[in-house]
């Protein structure tokens, strides 16, 4: 552990008209991961167009890769899975690049 | 125009062991995209693991859509497309949930 903040992004594959049914269960997940050590941070992303490939896009803050994968192990968490196809994964931050 | 920033967000794929080719072509359109109008920052995120689904996510603040089109419209950005599959969209932050 560097003390360096780790990055959850989830990108969820929803389709159009379904934008409500992802939102409830996202929320319903978010509030059980808000309570956990380790949590920081979590930002929805929306596209602005609704046929995006990742309409949505979850960029959430963590203290460590550790206390990620233990919230998301208990039960409680698992059970509000959204039913949707995601891509989740861990990341650190490698470029910034400010305007010239 | 609402005055508020959009977020491009860009996730590539990219395959174990091209991360430096992948890297090289992504500053040289940083380089480019930087002096642009409308630019305000760009984060490069890397995966912790190196067999991710998307090894690599984009994520950069633009003053509006317009201007990122603009600016990707330009020939000498397209000229720095990375080879590697991606897919870009502009999004704008529906939710913030902080540390209950």
């Amino acid at each position: 552990m560097t003390g360096e903040p780790v990055v959850l992004i989830n990108v969820f594959e929803v389709p159009e008209g379904r934008d409500d049914e992802f939102l409830e269960a996202w929320q319903r997940a978010a509030d059980v991961l808000r309570e956990q050590d380790g949590y920081l941070t979590a930002r929805l992303h929306r596209s602005l167009a609704p046929n995006a490939d990742f309409r949505f896009v979850n960029v959430a803050l963590w203290e460590s890769a550790e206390s990620f994968r233990a919230a998301t192990s208990r039960p409680e968490f698992r059970r509000t899975t959204p039913p949707f196809t995601f891509h989740a994964a861990l990341y650190e931050v490698i470029r910034e690049v400010d305007r010239t």
